[in-house]
């Protein structure tokens, strides 16, 4: 994973994460169970979960989840839709005019492969999300990826390696179905 | 995309379908919320939502989420699972005895591809979902698909062409894995 | 489907079944509209659910959903993360220190394939998790299927044979990305 790092398990750091999951999921809970029209106590507890209000020219259709919320940059006039989550342990960058589709993960966050290291700690890796990227529903980015401006990655793709600018990319291996000539 | 049509933005069409947005969002956010024995309430909501009745030989688990709720034909003896979504702005034709599993996608909206026409309108193309076909849990089906009856969708693909009557596809490129003959 | 039986249509076994799932919806929907901190609440819900507390060395975050409940089995430390579905008819069992991520459905019951024989009841099979698995996010494991011991499964893989011990698989054809020599 690039830019990978890994947080010890037993330490300050660790402990402070797992402290702040349980705020993260409490938070989400109350926003996931109110009514849509109730956006005064969304807005309310985008603001508490995030640590700062969620940008007003940003859209974000609940539910949504995260187990951190204090990772996400957002551009300018973001949308993303309903049912995405968050795990932004590792930082999650969002470009301008991003679109983000339904039931989206995007995972910052995992674990050493390694049997006998596997809960020696998290391991964490930013996602970038560069301007104008479409990603399609139930798109699933794993940790240290960057998907470059103007890309499209359809629906259902597993995103675990960069994805080139002004491409757009499908299935298993990423392949790029097409590129964007400048104009 | 077959079929494809697109919706200009800042058009009545396309502001009527915005609106109609968040009317879908609160209406399932209500729905989504209720303990699932509280019927009448969920039949009550199912009804506006719809602007008309789940037919009474349908069955449709919660969580369920939309962004329209006009563009869905339900056949006879239709059972859908938990944790679907269906965005139905193209218009989904569901057959009889079709069986939809749990957390099924079934998109009939985009965006144009290419980044300098990305937010021109909303794109459009109707998915058909013939008589006696199953699809299994978390399957993403694209704009403009028709499944032929009889058809069983192995769980995760993401079907993005036409399927075949009486076969079995799974994965990448939709490989059939069995046909059936007729009887 | 290794170890597959099928519970027809009609029968005692496949009325409890259908009884047994309202139940299961009933609860995990009242589990779902629970604020997070409400331990108490969640705790015992959890245990009407699973006719049996959960262990308290295990750590599940809802949302959650099951058809069943009744069927799975939990080893030492079992660490299971949001948005996961059990649909436990056919047996479920997991071992120690296991961790399932985000978005995971295990799926043990199914339809007959033959489109003339789908309704004819349900096909059940068991799924086996041995010790010290870690199942990425958004992962789908089918019925019958056992993952050996400290396996990896890669984020959004559709788990459709048995896995390896200490291996790491992604993608379709489930490849094979490494393997662990015993310590």
């Amino acid at each position: 994973m690039k830019h990978e790092r890994l947080i010890p398990r037993g330490t300050p750091e660790s402990r402070a994460n797992a402290e702040r999951v349980l705020v993260a999921l409490e938070l989400t809970s109350r926003i996931n169970s109110l009514p849509f029209s109730d956006t005064a106590s969304r807005t309310a507890l985008f603001a508490e979960l995030l640590r700062g209000a969620l940008p007003e020219d940003a859209t974000l259709f609940p539910p949504f989840t995260c187990d951190y919320g204090l990772g996400i940059t957002f551009g300018a006039r973001v949308f993303i839709n309903q049912n995405c989550s968050f795990f932004d342990l590792g930082g999650i960058i969002i470009g301008d005019r991003v679109m983000i589709g339904l039931g989206v993960t995007l995972l910052t966050s995992g674990h050493p492969l390694y049997p006998e290291e596997r809960t020696d700690g998290i391991t964490v890796a930013p996602i970038v999300i560069e301007d104008d990227v479409w990603i399609g529903a139930n798109v699933t980015v794993t940790p240290g990826v960057t998907i470059g401006c103007g890309a499209v990655i359809g629906a259902g793709t597993v995103v675990a390696k960069d994805v080139v600018p002004r491409t757009v990319v499908t299935g298993p291996g990423q392949t790029v179905r097409q590129t964007f000539p400048p104009r």
